[in-house]
Order: C-alpha cells, then structure tokens, then sequence
C-alpha cells in the first residue's frame, strides 16, 4: 500500500456529498481512491436493495462507516412518535444487514408553535430507552448527533456532545462495548468550549467522527452552508487529534451538503476531499 | 400606578428594536407607556450628545438598562487590540456618564482564514483584564454577552453562559458585587441544555436579562432573524422566572432585529412589545 493509500485507510465519504453517483458508483470510486469506507443513506440504499448494497460494499473492501438515519422522536403525538419507533426498528435491522458501524440519528426538532424543548427532549429520552434493548439484540449501535444549536428548533433538540454522551449513558449502562454513543460531528460542535472535554469523557462511546468545514456567509437554507475541509474556520487536526486520544480508531467521514460542490463534476469533488482530507485533517 | 403601568416598571426598550425613533421620541413614547427603561447604541447616544441623553432619560424618570456596546477584542493585530481597548475605555465613560446599568460586550469573532479559536478567547481574556479594573475604578460593570453558536466565527467566541461566567469569575474575583458579569439574552441561551444551571450559578453576576423569540424559517442575514415575543420556540417566563430566582431584579430589555419590524409603525411596535411582555414574559 502506498503512503498515500495507507493515509486513507480511515476516510469515508458519506454519499450525500456527491449525491449524483448511484451506489454502484460511488462504491466503485471508493474503492479505486483507495478510502476505507462509504457513509451511506437508508433511501439510496432501500432503493438499490438491502442485501445488494451490502454484498456491493462488501466486495469492494470496503465498511460502511455509518447508516443515516434515525431518529426524529419528538412529535407530542403518541401515534406519530410510535411510527417513529417502528421507522427505527426498520433502520436497525437495515444497519445489520448491511453490518454498518452505526445508525446515525437526528432526534428531531420542536413542534411547531411548541415552547416545550424539555417535552421534546423527554420524548427521545423515551424513544432511546425502548430502541437501546432493540439495537443491543440486533448487535446495532445507535449514534446520537448532537446538532449545532442553529437546529435546535427544526431538527435536532440535542446540540451538545456533553448533553448527548449524558443520554447514551442514560439509556446504556455498558460503557465498554457501549450499544448507544455519540458522533462528533466537526461541523455541530466546534464552538463548544466543553467539547474537549466532553470528546475525552466520552471515549468508547465515540462511534462517529464525520468532518467538514464552517463557512461564511451561510446560506439561506444553512442545511446547505457546510464548507469543504480547509476552507473555513473549524481546527480540524485538532478535533482529530482529541477523538484519537480518546481511543476513537474508526472512520472519519467527510459529510459535505453544499449546492456548488453538488453541481460539480464528482471525480474533481473526490479527489478535493482525498486531498483535502491529507491537509487539514490526517 | 395602574396594574398594568407597575407591570411594565421592569420593562426595557432597546432602542435598535425602534431605530426609527430619534432619542427623543424613543425617550418621550418609553416614558408615557410606562416603562422603566431604555437599552441604548453609543452611535445615536454620540449623536445627540451624552450628556444631554443622560439628562433627557433621567428627566423622563427612566433608568439606562443597558449601553450596546463594547468588545470586539479579537484581533490577533495588536494595534488593532490595542485600538479596541481604547475604544472600550471611551465606552466605559460615556456609560459612567449615562448612569447605564452595564455596558454589553461583543468580544468578537475570528479573524478571517484564521483557525484559532482558543487564541481569539485568550486575547478577550487578556482585554478583560485590562478592562475590568477600570470599569472598577468608573463604576461601571462589564456585562459579557454570550452569542448563539451560529455568531462563533464572525461576531462573538464567547458561546454559553457557563463561558461568560468563567471568564468573568476568572478576571473579577468580587462575586458579591461584581464589576464583570453576563447577559442572559433568551435568543443566544435558550437551546442550551445547561443554561438553567448556569442562570442559578451566575446570581449576582446576570447584569442584564433580553428578550426576543426565535423565530423560522431563519432570514438570509441571520443578525435580522429575531422574532417578537410569543412568535416562537423560546420559554421566555421559564427563562424569566430563572433568573428571577437567581436574584436578578433588574430591567427586561427588548431587543429586536428584524426588518418587517423596522418597516412598522413604531407606536404599533411599542404597544405590540408591551401586550408581548406581559403575555409571555411576566
């Protein structure tokens, strides 16, 4: 293997960030770049198949790094907030069929016209308690993403790692081989002065480190405003640097949502990650 | 006092959330709809003169909750540094001048391209230092404004309440009558799952308490994204009767950036911002 091959070994490109490639695609790209992993998505992958996907990765040596997503736990609605737990079931057993690292899940935002952001949050307490056993059964592990506070109303009504690592821990009494952690997601946490210390008191619960850059100005929709690495003002290698002290070996995936780099010819928006990825993250 | 006048005894207008009213008018319509206070901008009070704003707002029987504002300490230019301590001293004065409760400080974001974040804090905390003893010697207390997350790479490093806490403990050891302390302004806390014990540690350090909503969908300049009171997710009386019980008993500033707003009529703002206050904020 090559300096620069084995520098890859731990990259993943999760497959939003160049969403013009069909799975056979990017897997093949992948693979031939030399990354370790892909990140995939539930509706790509239902689309293609299950079973296909995963004998698609399998052969090309690579892992799927993480499974996007669950979560969304927070409707006051018993009905709606059941459907939730059932559409979570079926993510799990997708992440096992596919022997993904994790499910990546996004709680889910406020009702709208609600003030009740203790409510919402009791509501994924609720939700984790009864998917923990379930995932714990299925040799699945959750991965709670705390999103950065600018989603606290419309997606997510967890927005610090610290807050995240104290619900996994809620909900999962087993600390060494943890069924339910956390990401560190670059992007959701880097202003947090309390992150290192939360990346280093949450150790083996470190089950995803995806990366991508803060930019300015944010656009309208700033579900699109994340930067490539490099371009923007998060301390990457830092944040690298605190998970792999805090024993996180895994993948490190680039999750980039960004219209331009969407419109772009995809082998270029690969080989700017892989480079990219070499500068400001290994 | 009517029930409703002494209601409004803590209420405070921020003078941007009105920008069209001169100091005068904004003096004039305060005082008759019966509120205790006004939050003014150096530039206006600069214009129309200190002294004479002083003497204007005290023959109107209000108090000056907050002067808006001090800060930007940033930069990693020390003339530039220094030029901005210089600036701040001047608004040490102008505040000692108006009587104002606090001068609200902005520490400021990163310098462009620049990934060092913690450098950007150790020089807010370096200002401080100079900063504090002589808002000590003027009589002035320094309150730290914490910034959504959202602000971190452009307008304020200082991200929590628990963060501008430590920094003020750490740079004024007088907790009992302290000359450094925090805003709590509901916009910049209100996701934060900490900020209730924050609130209660802070007591005598919360020198300002401000009031908007967080509103959706965000605008394309998210500075002007502020809603009006009871528009959106923000528990505004939770957050009220918090630092009520952390023995704040100061004013209740209105603050508002938001174009529609601005395009309003000005005394249908104002009585909207009294019906608001008394509804979702007593």
């Amino acid at each position: 293997m090559s300096d620069v091959a084995s520098g890859l070994a731990r990259l993943s490109l999760n497959q939003r960030t160049i969403p013009r490639w069909s799975l056979p695609e990017l897997v093949d790209h992948c693979g031939k770049a030399g990354l370790g992993a892909v990140g995939l998505w539930r509706e790509p992958v239902l689309e293609y198949g299950v079973a296909r996907t995963a004998a698609l990765v399998r052969d090309a040596g690579l892992r799927v790094s993480s499974l996007c997503r669950g979560g969304f736990f927070t409707s006051p609605e018993q009905a709606q907030w059941e459907a939730a737990i059932e559409d979570n079931l079926r993510a799990l057993d997708e992440a096992a069929a596919l022997g993904a690292e994790c499910v990546v899940l996004v709680v889910g935002g406020m009702a709208a016209g609600s003030t009740d952001l203790i409510g919402a949050r009791q509501r994924v307490h609720e939700a984790l308690a009864v998917l923990a056993p379930a995932a714990r059964e299925r040799g699945v592990r959750l991965a709670l993403e705390p999103l950065h506070p600018i989603f606290c109303a419309d997606r997510a009504v967890l927005s610090t790692l610290r807050q995240a690592l104290e619900l996994a821990e809620a909900v999962d009494g087993a600390p060494g081989a943890p069924t339910v952690g956390v990401v560190v997601d670059a992007y959701h946490v880097w202003w947090d002065p309390d992150v290192w210390s939360a990346i280093a008191a949450a150790g083996p619960r470190i089950l995803s480190f995806q990366v991508c850059d803060w930019v300015l100005p944010l656009t309208e929709d700033v579900l699109l405003a994340r930067g490539m690495m490099g371009d923007g003002y998060i301390d990457l290698r830092a944040l690298r640097s605190a998970v792999d002290s805090a024993g996180y070996a895994g993948d490190i995936e680039v999750e980039i949502f960004n219209q331009a780099l969407w419109d772009s010819d995809p082998e270029v928006v690969l080989d700017t990650v892989v480079q990219r990825y070499s500068a400001h993250v290994l």
